[in-house]
This record gives C-alpha cells, structure tokens and sequence, in this order.
C-alpha cells in the first residue's frame, strides 16, 4: 500500500479512491451543488447562521480563549482560567472542519478564510514542541497527558483536530494545519504503539480521522495506527477497562451485537470500516489480536450493522435507546418519550452508513442516508439555525425545546460540519456510473467512463417524488446514470426524452446505462403514498402503534396543528386515508398529512392513575389529524409530539 | 415542646407518642408477631439468611475493616486501605439496625446480641474526639469534612448511624450507640447552624433520623436540628447548588412536584413529615425561611403526596422511572421496561406512607403500604434469601436477575432492616382504637381504651381474603378493632360469634367497636377478584395494556410457564374469566392466576425492524397463560417477564 494522494486535494470528508476495498468513490463538494429543497434551505442557513453562530458561541464559552492560552498568545494561565469541559477544544476543531468545508465550496468568502486562517494560527501557537496539542493538559496537568486515554478524550478531540486538518487541506491546498495535525499523530505514536503504551480510545473517532489522514498525505503509518488502535479495543489484558461502554468488553472483530455508548459505539464502527476498505483482501497479520487479515474486521463490521439496522435503529435513524450511558440498550428496546437518539448518532450513523456504501455499493446504506438525515439528523437543527436538540425523543409532554448552546456541546458544532459538506456525500462513482444518494435540486459533475458527465436535477425530493435529471455534458463512452430505488418506493418508470427507457436493477437503484448525449432529459417520479409502518413485535414501546411515512419522511403529530383535541387522546385506523398537502408557507415548504383519527374523551382532571379496566363504552369521536415532519417539530408552539399513534381498538 | 421519652424503650422505627401531629402511634415490635404467611415467611428468611449474608458482605467487602482501621482496631491506613464507596459505612450502618429490630424480637439470640455488642464497640472506637464518625473522612482525607454535604453522604451516613443507635436503644434499653449518635450529631451542630454555616443535606436520611432521636432522647435540640435542616433546602442563596436532584430547586414547603432523586426525595418527604407531625399546631416562625408555623410544610407534603399518588407511583408500588438521575420522570412518565423502581425507594415509600398514615389515620396510606410491601418491595428480595434487586423493571427480557451484592449496596441491608422491623409497622393505636394495618397470621398486643387489647389473627392474606380475629384479652370499656377497607375490596360481612355486627366506616377501615371479650371471634372475608387495572390515559407505555391484580397483590406473566408461547406474543381480553389456584408447592405457598388469552405467531428470525403496518389477517390463537405475584418473579429459570399485558384489538 502507497497510494500517495497528497498532491490532489479532493474536498470530501472521505476520499477513499483506490482503496482496495472501494466499490464506489465521492464525488467532491465543489463539484456538486444542492440548490433547492429542503437540504439547500438548511445549508443555507448553516452558511449565514449557524456557523457563524457557533464560532461565537466557541469564543463567548472561552473554547477558543483556551486555546489562545495555550499558544501564550493570551495572558493567563492555561490551567487556572479554563473554560469548559476537558475536551472544550473539540467543538473548535468541528467548528474550524465545517467552517473549511464551507470554504471549499465558497473559495470568495475571505471573511472565513481569514476566520480559518486565524484559528490555525491559533492552533499552530497552541501545539506544544513536542507535537501535542490539548488546551486543558497544560502546565501542572500536562502530567496528566495520556494517562487515562479511557476517559479524558485526548484522542477524541485529537481525531477532530486530525478531521480539521484534513478538511483545511482538502479545501484550500494548504498544508498547514495538516502539519499541525501530523506532528501531533506522530507525537500520540512515541508513546502508544507496539512494544510501547497500550491503550484503546475511550470515545472513538480518532481512528477514522487517523485513515483519512493516511488518505490526504499518502503516509500508510496513519493507516498502521488506526488499525492498531481499534485492535487494542477488547485487548487482553485490557488496556481501557474492558467495559462495554468503551467498547472494549470484546476485540472488535468478535463483537456481533452493537452496544455501549451509542456514539462511540458508532463512530468505532466507522474507523473500522475505513480501515477494511482500504485494506480489504490484505492477509498480513495485526500486531495485536492475532487475527490473519482484514476479513474479520470486515465480517465484523457487516454483522454490527445488521444487528444496528433489524434490532437498535429509532425509525426516525436516532440511534441510543437510554439516556444513561448515552446507551444502546437491549435488543428492541426502543422507548419513544425517553428516546436519547443524540443529534452527534444521527451523524455518526449517517457517517458510517455512507462508509458502507462507498465499500459495498449496496442501496441499505443509502437508505439509511436518506432516512437518518431527513428525520433525526436534521431535527437536532432548530429553524432559525441558533438553537439545536442533543436529545431527538419521538414523543414529548412539550417541555424538550431546542438550545442555544450546551455545557457539552458537541452536536451544534457535529451537525454544522455534516451539512457543511453534504454535497460530497450526495453522489458518488463506480462501474462507469454516477450514483446519486441524496435527491435535491442541484447540478453535479463527475469523471465516468473516461469523461465528464454533468446532470443538472430539478425535484422537491423529499417533499415530492417527482425527478428530472438533465444531462449536460456526457462522456463519449456509454455511462450510468444511477438513481435510488429505495426500499419504501414501487417501480418507477424512468424516462428518456418523454420515452420510457431500459433500465437495469442494482442493489437499491436503478441505473440507466446508455451513451448519453447532452440536452437529455431523464424523468420520473416516486410514488409517494402514505405509509404508515408498524415496529417488530418485539418493541415494547411501540406495541399497537404506526408511524406514518411518506417516502423518507417520518411524520409526527404536533399539538399546535389540533386545538380540539389533545394529540396524546387520538387513535387512528391502520387503513385511514391521509391527504397529502404542500404547504410552502411553512418554514419555505414542507408537507403535511391530513386524515382522519379517533379521540377519546380526555381524562378527567381527578382521574385516578390506576383504574379497574373495563370494555370501552362511550364511543370516539371523529377528528381531523395534521401530521408534520418528525425534523420540523418543536420550532413553533410548545405541546405534546408523538411519531407513534395508537390504531384504534 | 419537651416531652421526655427516653425511659420507655419503644421498639418501633418511628415512636410519634405524644406527637401534637400523631393521630395513631405505632403497636411496637414485641408486642405483635407475624406468625403465618408470606411475610412470616420472609421474615424467617431474613433473621436466618439475609442478616447473616449481609453481615458476611459487609466484613467481606471491607466495610467493617474500614470502621476498624478508623477506630485503630485493625492495623493499617484508614485512607490508604479504604474499601468500597465513600459511603460504606451506610451498610454497616443498617445492618446493625436490621439486627437491632431482629434482637428486639429474638432477646434470647446471644450470638447477635454479641455480633451488635462488637458492632457497636467498633463504632465507639471508630469516633473521634470531637464526635466525628466516618471511616472515608480519615487522615488526609479529614480536612474535607463537611465541605461537600451536598454529595458526599457524610450526613446520609449519619442518619444511619443515629438510626442504628435508636433502634439499638429500643432494642437492648443501653444507651452505649445512642450516646455515640449524640456526639455526633452534637458535633454536626458545630459546624452548620444559624450563625454557623449553611447547607442542606444532598442525600437526605439525617433529618427523618434526628426527629427519631429527638423521639428516642427526648432532647429537642434534634427536633429543631431537622427542622433546620430541611429549611435548607431551596434556601437561598443555595448552600448546596440548588439542582432538583438534591431537591435543592425551591424551598420544600413550597414544593409541589415529587421530583429529582427518587430515594432522596421520600427520605426528604419523611423527614419533613416526621417533623409536621412532632410540630402540627405550632405557629412559632422557622429560622431560615421565615415560614410562619408548620401548615406550609404540611401542605407540601400533602400535596407531594397526592403528586406522587395521582402521576408518579408504579402500579407496584415502585418509585423513579429514571436509570439517569436515579429519578422520578415527568408526570405520567411510568415507563415499564426500564423502571428504575430501586429497592431503596420502595422502602422509602412504605416508611412514608407509615407516617402518613399514623399522622393522619387515612386509609390511602395503608393501602400504599400493604401494595408497596407486597409487590414492589418484597420483589428486592429472592426467594433464597442471598441475592437482591436493586432495580425492579416491570418488563423485561429475562436478563436481569437479583445480585448478591452491589457495588453500591444500599438497597440489601434497607430490605433487611424493614423486614426486620415489620411487626412494628402491622398494626396502630388511637381513638381506643386498633388499627390494623398490615393483615397476617399473627398476635398484637395493645393498650386502648384505658386496658389490653390482645388479639390472635387468622388469614392466608393477601393469598386468600378470609380473616378471623380472635380475641384473647380486651378491657373492660368498650374499644374499637379496625380492619383495613382496602380501595381494592368491595365492603364485607363482619360477624362477631357468627353474627353479622354493626360495623363504623372510617376513612379505609372498618370499625367494630364494643364491649369485647376474650374468646369472641370476629370474622370475615375480602372477595378477591382479579382486576385488571388500566393505567392513566396519560401514561404512554402501558397504553392498551392491563395488569392484573388481585387483592394487594400485582401479578406478572413469567415465560417459564409458558412453554408454548413466547410471553411477549400474548394478548387477553379485558374481561377474560381468571381462575385463583393457591399453589402450597411454589415457595412454601403462593397464589397463581389462571385464564385465556391470545397468541399471536411469533416473529420470523428475519423480521424488519420496521414493515408497512397492514390490518392483522391471522386470527390469534387461544393460549393458556399463567400469572404469578411480581414479587416472586426471577425466582425461577429466566426469560421475558410483563406486568403490563397487551388487550387484545
């Protein structure tokens, strides 16, 4: 392995071209454009809101004041004046990876640029002679440093400051903050390593930064040590604990049941899988377990998702049933009001599903892109871009409201990088074929078959199922154009040029394989009925209730939209007819379902908690039901929310 | 306020004789037996098993060592060779306090009158001049005494200690531990008070204890002290943060919502009862809140009462349906799978509705007590004796089952000291009446209506519903035998000599009062139907769900009975007929329900997590199924249990 790399930079969070196990490759930021719908609005305001938000926020809570310290080029003492949590840093470095993800796709803006620039420099003053970095283990506690890797996440905000690295160099060419990150990933590896420290990282995220550092310099020892790092989890002795909070109960590539800490949980997941798709069909030894290869890594991995996907998903794509331990509980378990589904989940599985298609091509993991996002990534987002859920339950009394900032504030700054470069995660290419992931409005330019295809695509995808795809410039040679066939959608008939066109079936898409000409016009449209899904049988929490969907969309009902009646009284059948509405004065356009429901009497203000059952014998009444899309919810009104209604007895 | 009771040991957990507030004072320990049934049952097990177990466990895990290294008995550092959690001492704490109550029963026991005797040195010993008594705060460690009463237990541990010390009293009549419990506190004087430094207890247990040593001592000093002490919570400025965790939100007498801790909250609800109860009708203004007299207090705990009732009790009993926090939710948040219901908490609840109770003399207390006590307390305790719940889930998946010991091991030595204790708490005086509070084959003993009242109790309650009252002593004037009139139980036929008699309704008992003499009998049965209870319409996890009860008793389906159907496929009707089988064989006798339900087929291996919901087409099957009293569950082979079971559609 020696893929150098170095020398293009290629603005995607994951550059895996040339990996052995990559099936399929990104499309880079700048070379596709979200410009319509619902994702366009939401980067938009990420763009004039949200960033700038948050970066005031990292120097009003003193984040960015710590790290100035560091670097001496604030007086005061490093130690006595830190703010913050001990891994304050990492919401800089998430704020400095989105703010350089949005430079790469607007190079013109030199107020970021020299935003970014200012912080490097922060950072390059912050990096100790010997390569650390970490604002907090400084001065007295720099004894601290490395000693309790388990806990203190120094590995964690060292795998986000890696991410910035690779993000400033991936957008603007320069080397800079790559050095920075360099030096600080050769540092960690004079003290841990082989014949070294053991020691697995108690909140992953180092590792996978660690393989897109070996992508974005071509230096295969980032490789080595991500392995070696995720290897060291399950170690024996244990290294970390051995508890299964860390992920350490079992060597990585033996654990079949996905558990523990939902976000680090996920994020090792990630890692893992970057590192058995750039070293896929290799059958050297790893320096630690004893495994031959890649392959139980890769079985691993498989097998985590399937039991991730069947048994531990929320609906809406949350992840983590427990507020305790920010857990994954048992299988199935799956409670709605205290659905913990950290908004940093949603990420991290969008993440590790992207991940999973890149190495398979399968149309699951893209799925559960769309899923993920459209629910309960983009919920963790508040409509005025300034306020933001950690916690995305699926049913609420109306006290859970989005916040301005949280004394861990990790998601604001990890939903604020995710929709910085989501352009890079909306295609990718393979088999000669452009692969569209996410619909939107938007143009996209990729190298197939030899040359350059550009489509430009109208739709209001997710909000209606109408596409057209607009061929622009096309390769000489035939090429294809793939487009999702999702799990909820029927058969649709594409068409060229008004002719309905042959197509072939792959996995979760559709491609259409031909020598495609400029000026041609592909359409077609999912048919988006309304869907209303019932749970495995074996989730408790969801027993004789249905979520209503419609294609991505998970829907919910909100108080405000039902003066009449309390929405925690309503009951609907299973094969109620729902009405489809645009309503584009709500937030820019959004859709909302309209149909009929059942409500009992509302209980009476003395009712008594525990009550003999009987048969019901006053009869509903009939009521009007709106349902609104599980991400919009709480940005009007306070009330009671619920995604899973009862069906009428 | 000056009454001076310490000449009258009085082995009883709370002695409010003479309290402005007591409507009824407690039938102490030696003066009723629970001789038949399952609470003499659990008894035996506890003074032949539990105690010696946990006396074991506590030499074992370190906790006695700990007090002798502090008291200089045992070489070594007291800091350095600390074992267990900074607040260890607590479980020795309680069971000395356990043994205490079993040698008031068994005065005869030498070999526990000498294990309490070396107890009890060890914890003179373990005292320091000044009165300072915990094994953690030692050496080094001293210089943090009483500077963090907010979260670490130093207080919480002292309750315990005075506890110990008057159930010790109350037990033997020395005055050895009771003398230590007064330095100590003395002590704690010192250093908090009006003029001294603020703060308020993070974990209460003191404030209940000081009333009880007031009680015990008769010195008043104790009473003001917790009063004092419970005025700091909500002060203002906080003295220990103000967080609704420590219930440090708001002042209690202005607290209306039963919230934070759970365990914390009922022994701070306790406490202030406790002092209502020795304070009721004074109008002297408080020190630290300017509160004039003791009403707004009562109303608090009125009205907490009526919260925790009303929205925030498990149908068993169970308190806190938070794993994080350890807390109580929102109202109606009584989640089902994963109840936190601690052991400690269940306890808590039953010593509250006692002092409720012998405050007030209202049958809602009682029955709280009977339902708590039979289901979700004695459910902390296996059926062997050695292994204890700390959490008690209403659902689950057949993984969690009883320990023989906690890391935090609160919850075992406060079944065994309420075990220990429980004849004190089954029956009560007042109105020359007695009051019987929890039904069970057995004797009591008590003074009324200026003469003895003896009486010899028949019945298998709760298993079957039939009581005779024998009585074998009475005073010459006529007095009253008052027998519970549960909210559950439809009104019953008393007969005196197998003639219907003239009975008094009285807020949740049934008054017989006369002329009684020896050798008349008073006879009557409980009709003990099953009931299905339905929850609030507000609780959303046991929506459409019924759990089926029986007298007192809360059942559950356990899947061992059940081979041919998994648990969690099974629907009933609400008004299925259930047959009653008393089942001698099942744990020295139980009761089990018998009746029809409805299987639907189980879910394919390969099953979505989610589907399109579609009407149901396959008509269920007929099943058998079989309930068991919760308390009783994970006794047997594991596997799902469900109190809460689903109506058929």
């Amino acid at each position: 392995m020696s893929r150098a790399r170095a020398e293009t930079p290629f603005a995607a969070p994951a550059d895996p071209r040339g990996a052995p196990g990559a099936l399929r490759t990104p499309v880079p930021l700048r070379a596709a454009t979200l410009t319509g719908g619902p994702l366009a609005r939401v980067r938009e305001r990420n763009r004039e809101v949200t960033l700038e938000i948050i970066h005031q926020r990292c120097e009003e809570c003193g984040a960015v004041d710590n790290l100035r310290r560091a670097g001496g080029l604030l007086d005061g003492d490093p130690v006595a004046d830190f703010q913050g949590q001990y891994y304050a840093d990492s919401d800089v470095f998430k704020w400095l990876e989105a703010a350089c993800w949005q430079l790469a796709e607007s190079p013109e803006d030199e107020k970021l640029r020299a935003r970014i620039d200012s912080m490097v420099s922060i950072l390059e003053a912050a990096q100790q002679d010997d390569g650390y970095l970490n604002s907090y283990f400084m001065n007295e506690r720099a004894a601290r440093r490395w000693t309790n890797i388990r806990d203190e996440h120094e590995m964690y905000c060292g795998g986000h400051l890696v991410q910035a690295a690779v993000a400033h160099l991936r957008a603007t060419g320069e080397r800079r903050l790559v050095e920075v990150a360099i030096r600080f990933v050769d540092h960690v590896w004079t003290v841990f390593g082989p014949g070294r420290r053991p020691g697995a990282d108690g909140h992953p995220e180092y590792e996978t930064a660690l393989v897109e550092l070996w992508r974005a310099t071509g230096e295969e020892r980032f490789l080595v040590q991500a392995r070696w790092f995720i290897d060291q989890h399950g170690a024996s002795p244990a290294a970390i604990g051995g508890r299964e909070y860390h992920l350490d109960h079992a060597p990585l590539h033996k654990q079949r049941e996905v558990t523990g800490h939902a976000v680090r949980a996920l994020y090792l997941y990630t890692g893992a899988t970057d590192v058995v798709t750039e070293t896929s069909g290799t059958t050297e030894a790893t320096g630690t377990t004893g495994t031959t290869g890649i392959a139980p890594l890769a079985e691993a991995v498989d097998a985590l998702w399937r039991d991730f996907a069947d048994r531990k998903r929320y609906v809406t794509g949350g992840a983590g049933s427990r507020h305790d331990g920010e857990a994954f509980g048992e299988r199935w378990e799956l409670g709605d009001e205290r659905a913990y589904a950290e908004s940093c989940a949603s990420v991290a599985h969008f993440q590790w599903a992207w991940r999973m298609f890149l190495r398979t091509g399968a149309g699951e993991y893209r799925d559960a892109m769309d899923e993920v996002l459209h629910n309960g990534l983009l919920s963790g987002l508040g409509q005025d871009g300034e306020e933001f859920f950690y916690v995305n339950p699926l049913a609420d009394n109306g006290r859970h409201r989005r916040s301005p900032w949280f004394g861990t504030a990790c998601c604001p700054p990890n939903l604020a990088r995710l929709v910085a470069s989501l352009p890079a995660y909306a295609h990718a290419v393979g088999d000669d074929t452009l692969w569209t992931l996410l619909l939107a409005e938007g143009t996209v330019t990729a190298e197939v078959a030899g040359g350059t295809l550009e489509l430009r695509i109208a739709t209001a995808y997710p909000l209606d199922g109408a596409v057209a795809v607009e061929v622009v410039r096309a390769p000489e040679e035939a090429c294809g154009i793939a487009l999702p066939a999702p799990a909820w959608a029927g058969p649709v008939a594409w068409s060229v040029n008004g002719v309905e066109a042959a197509v072939e079936a792959a996995d979760g898409f559709t491609v259409l394989r031909r020598r495609w000409r400029a000026g041609e016009r592909l359409t077609g449209a999912y048919a988006m009925p309304v869907r209303p899904l019932a749970a495995h049988p074996r989730v408790r929490a969801t027993h004789g209730r249905i979520a209503l969907t419609r294609g991505p969309l998970v829907f919910c009902l909100e108080q405000m939209d039902h003066p009449e009646v309390d929405i925690r009284d309503v009951s609907v059948d299973v094969d109620a007819e729902w009405t489809v509405r645009q309503r584009p004065e709500l937030w820019d356009g959004t859709v909302t379902l309209h149909g009929p429901g059942w409500a009992r009497p509302a209980p009476a203000p003395d009712a008594p908690l525990y009550r003999q059952a009987r048969a019901e014998t006053t009869a509903p009444r009939r009521v009007e039901l709106t349902a609104l899309p599980y991400h919009l919810w709480a940005n009007r009104t306070p009330g009671p929310m619920q995604v899973w209604i009862p069906l009428a007895g």
